[in-house]
Parts: structure tokens; C-alpha cells; sequence
């Protein structure tokens, strides 16, 4: 996802003919062989990362609204692996994908892969194959729509919350996708965002939050001024949900490398490996603590939030940084976590999962931090891609919901959301043989 | 497990020695080296499947069933393990062993793996380990077993279910393999089956057809001419499971390329994933819908089940469609799902989690299928594949169980099914806290 | 892991230049890229293992324990990357580390990493880069907490529980470590534990066992010479736990081949893979049998734990055993599980999960069986090895219960056990909708 990673890639490609004329011009496959590998291997783990924003979300609702939500995740998975096709790849990429026949122009052409039994002469040498680099950037939309599902559980309908995620994942994460990613304006003006602590967690936070304040808190959250707890209903699932998500992240950094071919590659991967795991246990300590200072009492929920607000706070620069680094970023994201969940709860705004909290505050934190160990970013340049991501998504998404509001309402019934979506919505119970208490 | 790659593969082996004498006789050991990894990440993630299949299973049944469940599909898994080394592998690949000593002629040999540090004068260069083709193919077998668990849940005695689980995984689907996969007479003849939606999905589900007739349905499942539900005790893990089948099913469809040393191979099982997932997301989407549509409410378990029909049907030929094509193949999947489960139940046929629409009647459409994209592939002769793999897994199956059910007994006693197959057969619950509704 | 590997890769590479030489004097970069792809998926494959001890311990023990169990394996596995950092690695591997500028002396230093974009001539191209290195070492040590917290679980305080965990991977681990892999005086006398029978599952075991002496079983566990069952909660979650740690042993045995490079190593992987997948389903089979045999009904925590006992059981030797061998192997594992846990119900030492028959029973019978199949092993070596990491954890790891037991406490109260740990010590119930059987 580093377009500069991806300039110098092809850059350091231009020296590879004197060393495949070395080899009586046989061209050094090796490169583009392992940069695919890194996407698919990549990209099977930020697939996986769909079932973790599951899990997690249906152990953080009640057990009245866990069918709808396990709906909801892998709806929302299967339209934007269709959507990105259609639509999204070549809107973000344009001319990317492989013998293109656009039906609306260069932009809004369908992802065509390449032929098989593709030739090596035919193929990007020097970089991977069209099939993987689809496979693996379809990966990062679907986990910016799953971050919108969580804010909004127990209380949105089903039918508008799917097509917010269609128009998201098809066109409004492509566009603002690329202006970095695609090589845009905020690319040129020298933004850095790694692996999407921006382009691909605030922006999901964002139009999450935009939803939230459409939508309004569930009943009886925020009532007299108090705030009425909402236990979730599982929490090993959550807690598997968070271990799944940690682990895809080693496959949504490492594979955001954008090659494996020499030493420096995958040496750099390495690193991102160790960066990433160290910023996650980091967050997930600074929770740990915090809480039991604070509150005397440690909050798993937290501590799951904070390895979560490690992770993304380390995603805009998960390279650079030394180990320590990873540790002190990722510690203040479970910090930001520990504070944000009550702030919001302040604001009435009801974000069920600590989602926003996670994605946007901590991915907000993260951008910045970029500019503590990387030379070539700067302050007001990471600053302005944070607000401008932050505008576009945040002022598109409420109008977006907005209108779905006046066209169709997107909330369920008062009397829906007391009896649980599972059976007002869907009629199906997750735990139909557990008497609730 | 396409048998036409791996002779294409060889056959461009026979070009190697050029390209290696040109670097002073040093033979070019990466493709080797790559597709025996290619074997190994494909077969941790179809090991995983294993685990999948236990969750959907589990999930599926009702709660006082768990326990069972779980037990005969971690005993499955292990079963397949010994027995494809003890005579399943060599069966259905005779002479792929390594120094394989023959204790009943070269079929019913054990599986042997290449000595520790092996040279690479002896390796076979234009494949893989062998150690890695038996890892493979062994999670393929399981997988053939794991989708008879589920049709014959809450009923079947642990002990008959083993054995048949012994014989199918030991001799009926190494026999049936061989005719295409070790390079039989439907592999002559022109039969195309990339990965086993008929092979593997095809055969499981007439194995567990073959069962539920002989076996009955459950008792009140049918009765006064109206279908009892029994849902499902968890829809968590009833999700969760399918997302680790979708994550094992990029293993399954992309190791299948059999080769990954080449751009054209590595290229192919990029097409092979993006495809893959395109398939899971369509049959998903196409259940949704048409649950919409038909009963006004989304059926999760549909959803679920659509995705994975979306799999099997692309599984025959995940490389040669478009994405397009793989969008429609998934969701004629899909479709099939919606439509399949009722008419089962039509006529009293008792298939817990639905695993014969998902597997039998959407590998039959996905090998069908092969023929719209794959230009060398005949109606006919699919149609003979189908038959053929159909008669001979029903037909020994149904003897299998029937002798079964005449030496020991198949199904438990009244009293047994109505408590719950956990306390009376096994004395142990898998949710003893939770009070049931 | 086995440092005899590694010394041979080193004297392999020596050959190298030669190879490189006739081609033009570019460095052969493949076997260093391969080499840290195994560690790198190695390492997130054992890091899954982090989540499969979690559900593991989450559903074998009660429901009103399970968020404090869950709490302790995310704590331990991120104060573990912290402390393996700050310490470990560099005290366990003196020297490995990049550029490293010691605080106190070469043993204290902190793990630092290659600098970005390393150059091939500064890359250690016979082996691998520090980074993958450090984050699968790293991953081994998590895996020796996660036995201790199982086997306390339901009684022990949080607090000293980490405070032991800290101990436990930044300092004992890593020394007793280093008399192995760091090349210390058990490696030089011909000690043999290839992926850590004894080193890791063993060593994991004796601080257990001591920290269950010290703490005592819990409340009316053993009651008039009865053992009183305390069945888990979820069985679901148990098998599922099982599954992924059968699943990561693939990265644990098969990276600590720790070199990929070269036909002969990937083809040692390939049998590592094949073997321990063998000796997991021949324990599973054996508890099968054997419990069906002895109690007349399959006892699937049994089950569990047997496959778990055959992975312990060939992590000390996957390479050198046949496949044959690995199913014996693994099938003792299995027997010894059977009759290890009552065996240790008779002592009244309390057990939750079985852990200590698991790992460290079983640890010592893999670490033994080594001779069998690996001729350079004797048996005088591994039985000094064996007593040496026993003694040294098990007292060290005493005095540390000791103390922490004098200073802090380290168990709850009576009227907070019997509540409850969830809601005593954590105020958070992980399964609140559900009423209590």
C-alpha cells in the first residue's frame, strides 16, 4: 500500500537486466514469484480478519442481537469482494488491472485478471500479479466496511446498512483510496499512511461515526444522565475475534510491504512482524493497567480494545520505527482507548463494539505518530490527509445516511429493538437453547 | 489434483536442463522448493477446514449434541490421518511413495516419506516432496469424511460412524481418486475435476446420502406431514465455521495448481483465489436475496450454506472462469441451496446442517459448470464423471451402512436421541452451565 | 530450534561462494529469503497457538471463570513479547541481535532489529534476518506461559500470576533456553530436543506443577477421597482450541527446522509437517480407545488432550521418525494422558486442564523416544537434560510461588472463588444473557 515502497520497487527493478544478463538474459522470476506469494499469503490473512471483526462483534452485542450481527458480517464481506470488483479496483487503481475494456471509461471498468498460464514475458516482473494485488487490496475495503457494522449493531436495519456498504466499499473507499494509494494528489504532496491507519480504519470509523449520529443511541442507554451498561453477551468470542484480528494484521502490514523479492524486503518484513506484534501487546498492556489504576478492576473489554488501538495506531508506519517505538505508539493507542469509550458515552454517542475509539481515534494517533521515526513525512502533510480523509467520508456519509433515513428509515421498530433483532428482523435465535437470564 | 497440470508441469520440466546448463549445470531447484511449499501452506489451510467443519457441525446441532458432534469430528480427522498413510495414498497414487517396500504389492503399501536431508539429485525436480503430496492430499480425504458427520447427526452411533469413516477414508475414496487423481481411466478420458467438487464434495455427499436413507430422520423431525424445525445451538460458531472453510478453500482450490515455481503457475493460483472468493461471496449474496424475496426474512444458516455452495460449485474449475464467471457459477450455488434444503425435507430426507445441497447438488453444478469456461472439457464425459463417482460412492455406501446397521446397529435408542446424544452415549455436556430454554 | 541445524547450515553456506561464484558473484539470496518466510509464517502460525491455548482454557473451565482465563492469556502473551524484548532474546541468544548497544553488558541488551532496507551484504545470508528470527522465538516463549496459566486457572490471583509470567519469560525461559538453542553446555554435550519437548512444553509444565503445589486444588475439589468433577463450560470452545493448536504446531516444529532454503530442508519440513500431524491423530486415537475401553464411554477432553499429548510427544523429534514412528510416538502421548490425569487426582494436585499430563509428562517421553530414531542421540544426554530444565524450573519457579504467595497472596478469598472469579476480581461476566444450570 506504500505507493513510495512501490515507486522504489520498480525503481530498484530497472537495475534487475544487468544481473539477468549475467544469467544469459534469463529473466529473474523470483521478485514477482514472491511479491504474489506475500499478497495471497497476505491477503488469506486480512480475509481472516473478516471472521475476527465477526466474532468480535458478536460476542460485544447482546445475545438477542447476535444472529443479525453474524448476518450483517458476512453480507457485508461477500458485497464488497462484488463491489471492489465492479466497481472499486480500477476506480482506485486506474489501469491497473489487466487488458481492461472499460464500458464507462478508464475509471469504472470491471477488474479483469490476467489470462492463464500467463507468459513471464507478459507478466509485471517487478511487481506481482494483477490476480493477487485484487485478491489482497479487496481485503483492506471489506475490513473498513466491518468497522462501520460494530458502531451501529443492535439497532440499525439490516437492508440500509447493506446498501451504505455497497456505495462505501464500491466507490466512496476507492475514491478517497486513491489519493494515496492510487497515486493522487495526497501521494504527491508526500502523505504517509504504511498500511491505512487513515485510508483504511479512520475511514471506517468515520462513516461509522456519521451513522451513529444519524442513527441515534439504542434505548436506554443514556437515561437520567447515566450511562446503563450493555454487557456483551460472549466474551471468549470477543476474545477470538481480537486474537484473529492480531493475527490477520501481521498479513494487512507485512503484506502492505508491497514486495518479497530481495533481502531488504523481506527483512523489512520481518521487522513489521516484530513492530506490529510489539505495538499490539503494548496497547493491550497500557489497557490493562490503566484500567486496574483506574478503576481497580481490569476490563477485558478494554484490554481487547487496546490490542486493537496498538494495532492500528502502528498500521501508518509499522517499518520505520524501532521496537521500542512500536511499544510506546501502540501503548498510547490502548491509552486513547481507555478514555475514548467514556467520552463518548459523554457525547451520547453509542458506538457498541469501542469501534470508533479504536479505528478512528487510535488511527488518527497513528498517522501522526508517522512523522516520530519517519524522516520524509511531515507534520502538516499527515495532518492534512487526516482531515481530508476525515471530511470527504465523515460530510458523504451523513448525507448518505441521511437520505437513506428519509427513503427508507434505518432504524428498526422500538418494539423490535427491546425483543432483539434475532427474532423481530430475522426470526432465528444464535442460542435458541439457552434460556436467557 | 489436476492430473493435466501435472503433466503439462513435467512436461515443461523436460525444458529445464537448458535454462540449468546455461548456470553451469546447477540444477534450478526453486520450482521444487516453491510448490512443496505451495503444498504445505495449502495443506495447514485445508487442515484448518477440519476445524471448520467441526464448528459448522457443532453449531448446527442442537445443544445436547455438541459434545457428540465434536467427538466424531476430531476422531474423523484422525482416522483419515492413519489410514490414507496406511494404505489410502499409495492406493490412489501407486507408485508416488518413496522406497515404498509393498507388504500386499504396490497398492496396499504404507505410505513411505523421503529420507531426512534428502539431495537434490534425488528429489523429483519438477514436482514437489513427497512428504508434502501426502500432507496434502490427506486433508482432502478428511474433508471427503467431515461432510458425512454432519448429515447424520443427533442420531448415529459413534462407533458404526467410525468405521465407515475408516473404510471411506482407507479404500472407497482412494479407489474412486485414483480414477482421475492418480491418472485412472476418467482422467483418460478426458474428465475434468480441478480441485473435487466431485472428487471430494460430490462423494462425501453420497456417502452421507447413501447413510441418511438407511439411517431415517430424526425422531419428530417429520411428522404429520409438516417439518419440525431443530435449530441450530449457535450460530457463532455456525459462522465462524464457515469462515474457516472459506479461509482452508483458498488452500484447497489454489494448491491444486500443483505447481507454484513458474510466473504462469503463481499467476494461475492468483486467478485461483480471486475466483475462489468470488464464488463464496456470490452464493452468499444469492441466498440472501432469494431468502428475502421467497420468506421476507434473510436465513442466516442459508447464508452460510450459500457461501459455501458458492465453493464447491467453483471448485471444479476455479481457474479458467472470469470473475464474472465465477460470480455466476457461485450463486447458481447459491440458489441451489435455497431450493434444496425444503425440497430434502419434501422427501423425508434428514440432512442436519445441509451438507448434500451444499456439497452433492452444488458439486454436481460446479463439475457440470467446468464446461462454460474450460474449452477442453465435454458435457458427456462430465456427465460420466458424475455418474460414475455417483454410483460407486452411493452403491458401496449403501451396502457399507446396511451391513452396518444389520451386524451392530447404527442408530442410538429412542430414549438416547431424545436426551441428547452427549449425556446418554458419552456421559459428558458441552454446555453444562447453561440452562436450556 | 535444533542447534545442530543450524551449525550445518552454517558449514553448508560455506560452500556457497563457489555456487555463487559461477554465477557471476551475485550472492545467492534465495535460501536467506526462504529461511525468514518460514520463520515468518512459522512464527504467525505458533502465534495462533496464543488464541488455541486461550479457547482451550476458556472452555474447560467453568463458566463463571472464563473471562479472568481469558484475561490471563491475552496479559501473558503481550507481557511475554514485551519481556522477551527487553530481555529474553538477547540473554537466550547472546550476540544475535543487530547493532546491539548492551545496558548492561552483552547479556541484558534489548532486542534491536536490522535497520530498514537492509543490504544483501550485510544480511547473515547462511541463515535468516534477526526480525523473523526474534518474532518466532518470541512466539515459543508465549507457549510456555500459556501451560502455566491453564493448569492455575479458577483459584490464582491475577497480579502474581503476571508478576510470575514476566519472571518467567524475560529471565527463567530464556537462561534455561540458552543451555540449548544458545548453544550452551547441554547442546555441546549432544543434548537433542529438536522443537522443544522439554525446553518449551516441558519446562512450561514444572513451573505449573510448582505453582500448583504452592497454591493448593481448589475448593471442594477432593472431598472425602473423592474427586469431585468440575466439568468446562464450553466444549465447543475446548475442541476448537485443540484444533488451533494442532494447527500452529505446524509452524512450531516445521520452523525450528529453521533453514528452507535447499531441497533437502524443505523436504525435512515436509516430513516435520507429516509427522506431526500423525502423532496428533495417533493420540487422539489412543485416549479414544483407551477411554472407551476403561470407562465404556469416549471422554472427549480425553480426546483433546491425547492429540495435544501426541503433538508434545514428536516436538522433541519430527524429523527422524518414520511415519510409523511418529504414530507410536504420538499414540503413548496419548496413553499417558489417560492415565496421568487420574494419576494426578490421586496426588490432589489440581490440574484444570490437564496441562500438566500434556506437556509435561509428555515432554519428557518425546524428549526421551528422540533416541529411537535420531542415532546421535543418547540416553544418558536426554535424561540429563530432562532433569536439568526440571530441576532448575521446578525450584526456581517454587521460590517464586513462594514468595509471591508471602508477600501478595496468591490465591483469592474463599467467598471469591466460590462466587466466581468473572465477578470477585473482574466485575464482568463473560456469558451475562445466559442463566446458570
Amino acid at each position: 500500500m506504500n505507493y513510495k515502497t512501490l515507486i522504489s520497487a520498480s525503481a530498484g527493478a530497472a537495475l534487475l537486466p544487468t544481473f539477468a544478463l549475467a544469467q544469459d538474459a534469463a529473466p529473474d522470476i523470483q521478485p514477482y514469484i514472491l511479491t504474489t506469494l506475500l499478497f495471497l499469503v497476505g491477503g488469506f490473512l486480512v480475509f481472516w480478519m473478516a471472521a475476527g471483526f465477526a466474532m468480535l462483534e458478536a460476542g460485544l452485542v447482546r445475545s438477542k442481537n447476535v444472529t443479525m450481527q453474524l448476518t450483517k458480517n458476512i453480507a457485508l464481506f461477500s458485497i464488497a469482494s462484488i463491489m471492489y470488483w465492479l466497481i472499486g479496483f480500477n476506480l482506485m487503481y486506474p489501469g491497473d488491472g489487466w487488458w481492461v475494456s472499460g464500458w464507462m471509461g478508464p475509471w469504472f471498468s470491471i477488474t479483469a485478471l490476467e489470462p492463464v498460464g500467463l507468459a513471464a514475458a507478459d507478466a509485471s516482473l517487478d511487481y506481482a500479479s494483477v490476480g493477487s494485488d485484487f485478491f489482497f487490496q479487496l481485503m483492506f475495503v471489506a475490513a473498513t466496511a466491518s468497522i462501520v457494522s460494530g458502531v451501529l449493531a443492535e439497532r440499525i436495519k439490516l437492508w440500509p446498512f447493506l446498501i451504505f456498504v455497497t456505495v462505501l466499499t464500491g466507490v466512496m473507499y476507492p475514491i478517497s483510496g486513491s489519493w494515496q494509494w492510487g497515486g493522487g494528489w495526497l501521494s504527491e504532496m508526500g502523505f504517509s499512511d504504511f498500511a491505512g491507519s487513515t485510508i483504511v480504519h479512520s475511514v471506517g470509523g468515520w462513516a461509522a461515526l456519521a451513522g451513529a449520529l444519524v442513527l441515534g443511541a439504542r434505548l436506554g442507554k443514556y437515561k437520567d444522565g447515566k450511562v446503563i451498561p450493555m454487557p456483551g453477551s460472549n466474551l471468549a468470542l470477543a476474545t477470538l475475534g481480537t486474537f484473529i484480528l492480531w493475527l490477520g494484521w501481521f498479513g494487512f502490514n507485512g503484506g502492505s510491504q508491497l514486495a518479497a523479492g530481495t533481502v531488504g524486503d523481506i527483512t523489512d518484513i520481518s521487522r513489521i512482524f516484530a513492530n506490529t506484534n510489539m505495538a499490539a501487546a503494548a496497547g493491550a498492556i497500557a489497557a490493562l493497567v490503566l484500567t486496574q489504576i483506574m478503576y481497580k478492576k481490569v476490563d477485558l473489554t478494554m484490554v481487547l480494545n487496546g490490542a486493537l488501538a496498538g494495532l492500528v495506531s502502528i498500521t501508518a508506519e509499522p517499518l520505520a520505527p524501532t521496537l521500542f517505538g512500536a511499544l510506546w505508539i501502540g501503548a498510547v493507542g490502548g491509552v486513547i482507548v481507555v478514555f475514548a469509550v467514556p467520552f463518548l458515552d459523554k457525547l451520547k454517542i453509542d458506538d457498541v463494539v469501542g469501534a470508533i475509539p479504536v479505528h478512528l481515534f487510535a488511527g488518527i494517533w497513528g498517522t501522526i505518530a508517522v512523522v516520530f521515526y519517519n524522516g520524509d513525512a511531515s507534520l502538516v502533510t499527515q495532518i492534512t490527509g487526516i482531515v481530508a480523509y476525515g471530511v470527504f467520508t465523515f460530510v458523504v456519509s451523513y448525507i448518505l445516511w441521511m437520505v437513506l433515513k428519509g427513503v427508507m428509515g434505518i432504524r428498526v421498530s422500538e418494539e423490535a429493538e427491546i425483543q432483539g433483532l434475532d427474532t423481530s428482523e430475522l426470526g432465528m435465535e444464535a442460542y435458541p437453547d439457552f434460556s436467557k437470564g
